[in-house]
């Protein structure tokens, strides 16, 4: 194990505000770092020991890169597949490994393979199709609403519709997709869980994600949750069971629903650090970055516990602005104690772009939850 | 004010360890930041907007890099000053000021400064060359040991000795120098202020260096200082005093004893995060580096508090080892919950060189202590 200062070559497939975050660790600990992505604006430019160019869905591109490093790893699900199992075949150390990442890129099997493995989800079927789901949908038995998600490349909030009526299947595209019993739930959480190569494993506390009481929009990251000991253990233990079984290496993010009668049913999962764990950087310990690090690098894991609340709001484009990104009001927020903003570097906003996030870390829960919701209504990512 | 992903350029002189945790915060706002230092090897040449290799006492070198930027500022004091003046004159910002650089750079007008503004130091006299201190050290009303200080360009402990006898003084450059009364202290502290360009002013809770017993070197960086509050309280209101009549923007660390009187004698300053600041990174709410950053682009000045308890253990090199740097045991440190090292990315490690630190932080100061003595006693800086 000679990481520090040493030849030793990470590699990260994407170079998106992830991947600069996790570049922030690398820089700390001084492992030279090199990461793929095809924009020229790519916010982890700055910070690897090499920033390359290049598409992450091309076998070729994303074989040769990976040659160039000791170990290779991902900031983002869609990257080519084929090259990292090719890679693997060659000794090649990969993590989360192609199996893993397969599993997880197609909805429909990782539904399938909580079934399998007893994790408990909410009802669904597959579909090769949007026809095949229309002929299914026109017939008896199917409930509206349900909730279309296409089986592969969504991101954001893309690939995920309330379905309500036949004629809302019009404008979704044709392709392999599934249609999911809509659970009215009390709140939405998730688990970070990290796991070390030498199978090592801890999780993080359980957040909470608030949403808009009219918008349906989440608002709030909040660590810990809000919500009664017996249900977070049950969170907690749920989302081990799942990383156990993904037999994943990295961090894993395991987003659930608590239904309305306190049940634990996991929606998706993400191997990679999460937009659900970007409070840790100022709360926690060990912020989800380095952990993933940790993890993958089969370091010990560090300890997962915070330090105090910690409360994150993303910072999105606002609707009606377009081009070169200006962030309003950003000195009145600063002046509050205990609040800091991350900037991911993306000169042009767009309505509802990823632009940044600030987090809120405060001894009293309450405390963090007003400055948070003061945060948000002063902040506006606009163009100028 | 729009400094975030914009054409605002921060210059920094200086690629050392501190230039490189300026970056981290840089990079988390996105302020594009150049960085000027004469070595190729130097930390802070990732992360940088632009790296420029070139040499910080070299006047054009200095002007013309600062004039590619749009304020200025340093980790490092030995930096040419006719150029930064040069450049203040023509209306560029450069914080701290040349004059404040100017005053500290020479010990023995830092000296009289603190005299001439009834600051509490101890007493000194000035000499410009050693053999007129030699002169005056033969005759009468003479105390050995004194500490005997270079007026200028001294680092980590060079420029600094004590003198126990005449024969002492042959060792020593014939340059102006001080001649410091030697003061039996109880504690050794330090009290870090931050002023911003407006004049807002923060001072961070006292910091206590902790000696090993018979080595009288530095072991430990403690916050907060295990000392009465009525002793702390005096620290950082003459703290404070010092920092309002440099009249510095940025960061000041004041290097101060607690005699064992309880009087406070102030040691000397450097206008910069310093090394006795580095716990704050994992253990306050501002890190020292993200309020120099504020500081000197007039934002509003972050909470200075701690969040927990933090110990700062520097990484310098072990006795005997010369060449490409092993951390022997790192894997056993990181196992412990809360410690963090920070590796500065020097390939080469010499005797006594600073590699690194590592903080540990802990909600109980008595178990951070005991974790410290525990990171200090495993983790060797050698070579392989």
């Amino acid at each position: 194990m000679n990481y520090f200062s040493s030849d030793f070559r990470l590699g990260i497939l994407g170079g998106g505000q992830l991947g600069k975050m996790l570049l922030s660790d690398t820089r700390k600990f001084d492992i030279a770092t090199l990461i793929l992505d095809p924009s020229e604006e790519a916010p982890a430019q700055y910070g690897a020991f090499e920033f390359i160019q290049g598409d992450l869905m091309d076998f070729d591109t994303v074989y040769q890169f990976g040659k160039k490093t000791d170990l290779l790893t991902i900031e983002i699900e869609n990257v080519n597949l084929d090259a990292l199992e090719k890679l693997e075949e060659e000794g090649h150390k990969v993590y989360p490994s192609p199996k893993t990442l397969r599993l997880i890129q197609h909805k429909g099997k990782q539904k399938d393979f909580y079934n399998q493995n007893q994790i408990p989800t909410a009802p669904y079927q597959r579909f090769e199709s949007i026809d095949e789901l229309k002929k299914q949908a026109a017939g008896t038995g199917f409930t509206f609403p349900f909730i279309w998600k296409a089986a592969q490349f969504g991101y954001d909030g893309n690939g995920v519709k309330v379905v309500r009526s036949l004629s809302d299947l019009d404008a979704l595209p044709n392709t392999p997709c599934i249609a999911e019993e809509m659970i009215p739930f009390k709140n939405e959480l998730a688990v970070i869980v990290a796991r070390s190569a030498s199978g090592e494993i801890r999780t993080y506390p359980v957040v909470e994600m608030e949403f808009h009481p009219e918008a349906n929009q989440v608002e709030y990251v909040i660590c810990p949750a809000r919500i009664e000991k017996n249900v977070a253990d049950k969170a907690r233990s749920i989302a081990l069971k799942v990383s156990e079984k993904f037999n994943h290496v990295g961090l894993l993010a395991v987003e659930m629903f608590q239904t309305k009668d306190d049940e634990i049913l996991v929606n998706e999962v993400a191997p990679r650090p999460h937009n659900s764990g970007h409070y840790s950087i100022e709360a926690s310990y060990t912020s989800q970055f380095e952990q993933h690090i940790r993890a993958i690098l089969d370091l010990p894991l560090g300890n997962t516990d915070s330090k105090v609340a910690g409360i994150m709001v993303n910072l999105v484009g606002a609707e009606g602005y377009s081009g070169q990104v200006h962030y309003e009001n950003m000195e009145h927020i600063l002046k509050i104690d205990g609040v800091t903003p991350h900037i991911y570097g993306k000169r042009e906003t767009r309505p509802f772009r990823k632009m940044g996030h600030v987090t809120i870390v405060n001894p009293d829960m309450n405390e963090a939850r007003k400055i948070a919701q003061q945060v948000k209504e002063t902040i506006q990512v606009i163009s100028k």
